[in-house]
């Protein structure tokens, strides 16, 4: 069955300035992804003549987007062109995160390479967003010196929130481990910067689409820091739901009839395999040093730590099976706080996908990323915005 | 976070080629939506100049896609100008539905008009795909010559069949109902039309899709009719899945260490809302009537009828609760031969739903289409595809 041509899927006409603006977009993306390269490459990449490239290009290059390298290296066959590369002195991504224990920040370039980076530990547990933000405000601003010290210029900043985020990108409509509920945090962070608020495991799952090691298309991310998060992606892109809840792989009933859940649920994933009761299963009491502590003792062959993880692998395989069957991704990837745990996790889990997807199984993919997903994905998706749409950050359009 | 633009998916190049048979695609599309109307009024609709739609009105009116009405009639504002409508005599699509009790075929026009249909009742299970497309064909071309009869030239053919469908849309992968596996129903087929083949789930979503009731956008399409399907879209696209078989619904598991299933697993949704095992819970035995005496039998009241659906129900909330909280669609609409059963499945469906949804459940639709959906989805993505690429039919593209 035939796809529908894309430009109906956004209704609005094809004109020369949006057929210019997407034209300046392959150009931005081609040189990012496989620069340095001359002119010619880049039209012969992109399907479009020498000429029209040239014009892209210039413009790119008069807005700080792209620089010139200058003549490629002797040798090579045809009349010697400058490459093109990336500028590192254009636009930047911010990205920052709010953490349960951490605040954390990072500027990222449009070569996709971190520029600066602030940190701090902080129990936010039951702080009020005020004081949160104020303190990230102080980060972002240290971060942003920096960057803009080495010639940088920040294009907008996305945080990264372990909660439900309203589709509008900006309200925190439920953090439970913050205990937050319904705030504005654009409102409340301010500042100079566009802001984007975004759910955590979201942007876990795009910084493993463009980062990770994933082929990109459709993967099905799964992440846990305290909640379990786990985000669709489909053709590339992140699937966010009506209200942006999608998600919430953490209330997918296990056993149907099983222990009461903060939900209102019964026997969820979160009841077999979320930390608190991953820990209680090993026999580690708050406070004792968690999910370290957890994978030292699983490292020591400790039984209780062992069963716990193996416990907490069959739940995820059970509800990873269902996921399976109904969306039949072309890979899973562990990723998060999670992925340190692997090793005692997917024994249980594989076993699980193998006995219950109706299809041949696929294995799991353990990211690389890990608990730096979310920070990395903050920052990338500024990056990306102006990548996708470079004339925004320099035009009056 | 913004959207890549919409050019950058394709992997194409924007040219003025591609551009124009975007904008003929938008003017059948928005001619077939909600004309009959005026050059004028297209072009407003579309944001294009008056010259321009008229250009592409004038090819398609010559292609026979569409036709003028006449003069609007009098007594509206303005100079009176020729409404413009989708033709009745062009392209039309050919659907096709191998079932496992018949088999059906309809032609629809390009204004969504069924033009011919012809139907057969015949027990395909258990016999080979040869004499079962032989039969087919036959029916085919008897609905063909009708729809020829009156004007109209059939652009393709789409068959929906119950089983797993390759990405290659030609394959049928399994279809454990018809006991096929693995045979290239194109090859079978031949004819003159080009032939498309497709789950019969996915045709009843897209059937839900084009011409339900369900708001266009993202949402969860379930049916049954051996088995259990769903089908899941997203921005008005489906799901397909890495190798086409996305929507194995009836093999999430809803009790893990339930009854032994079919694909291997335990505890299956297909062990408890199944049509054997809710028939089974009933009472009714093989061969005494099915759904049919089974919703009779509710319809009067009987109890073990009303028990066997509420666990149907109950068993099927839980898997859609897990669906739910994972994919946040904006509705869960109920179709095929289920829709009928929906008075006594959806009570202890939607307490299920209103248990485990960790965001404010919603209701669940039941689909108008019923049990016509697939076979009308498959005529419609034949239609579809003209709309989409209508100069795909005229030119030598």
């Amino acid at each position: 069955m035939s796809e529908p041509l894309p430009a109906r899927r956004t209704g609005t006409p094809d004109t020369q300035q949006g057929m210019r603006r997407r034209n300046l977009s392959r150009v931005m993306h081609t040189i990012a992804a496989d620069g340095p390269m001359s002119r010619a490459a880049a039209a012969s990449r992109i399907g479009l003549t020498r000429a029209a490239v040239s014009t892209l290009v210039d413009e790119l290059v008069r807005a700080g987007l792209l620089r010139e390298l200058g003549p490629e290296r002797p040798g090579r066959v045809g009349r010697p062109g400058s490459a093109l590369a990336v500028s590192e002195r254009g636009p930047a991504g911010v990205g920052a995160e709010i953490g349960v224990d951490h605040l954390a920040v990072c500027v990222v370039d449009l070569r996709g390479e971190v520029r600066a980076r602030a940190e701090r530990r902080v129990r936010n547990r039951g702080r009020a967003p005020e004081p949160v933000t104020a303190d990230l405000n102080a980060l972002v601003r240290r971060a942003v010196a920096e960057a803009e010290g080495g010639g940088l210029r920040p294009a907008g900043l996305t945080v990264a929130v372990p909660g439900l985020v309203a589709r509008d990108n900006r309200t925190v409509v439920r953090a439970p481990n913050l205990d937050w509920h319904g705030r504005d945090l654009v409102a409340l962070l301010g500042g100079a910067l566009p802001v984007t608020v975004e759910n955590e495991a979201n942007l876990g799952a795009l910084a493993e689409l463009w980062l990770g090691d994933a082929e990109p298309g459709d993967f099905v991310h799964v992440s846990a820091e305290i909640g379990i998060g786990a985000a669709v992606v489909v053709d590339g892109r992140l699937l966010r739901g009506e209200r942006g809840f999608a998600g919430e792989f953490g209330h997918v009933p296990v056993h149907p009839e099983g222990p009461p859940c903060g939900c209102g649920g019964h026997g969820c994933l979160e009841q077999y395999a979320g930390e608190e009761a991953v820990l209680r299963a090993a026999g580690i009491g708050r406070g004792e040093g968690g999910v370290e502590l957890l994978a030292e003792r699983a490292g020591a062959g400790e039984s209780a730590a062992v069963a716990a993880l193996r416990g907490a692998g069959t739940a995820m395989g059970v509800a990873l099976a269902g996921t399976v069957n109904l969306l039949d991704p072309r890979s899973v990837v562990l990723g998060g706080a999670l992925s340190r745990l692997a090793p005692w996790l997917l024994p249980a889990l594989e076993e699980e996908l193998e006995r219950r997807v109706a299809s041949p199984a696929r294995g799991i993919e353990v990211s690389r990323l890990g608990p730096e997903g979310p920070l990395l994905g903050a920052a990338h998706s500024v990056v990306r915005a102006v990548l996708d749409d470079p004339a925004a950050v320099y035009a009056d359009v």
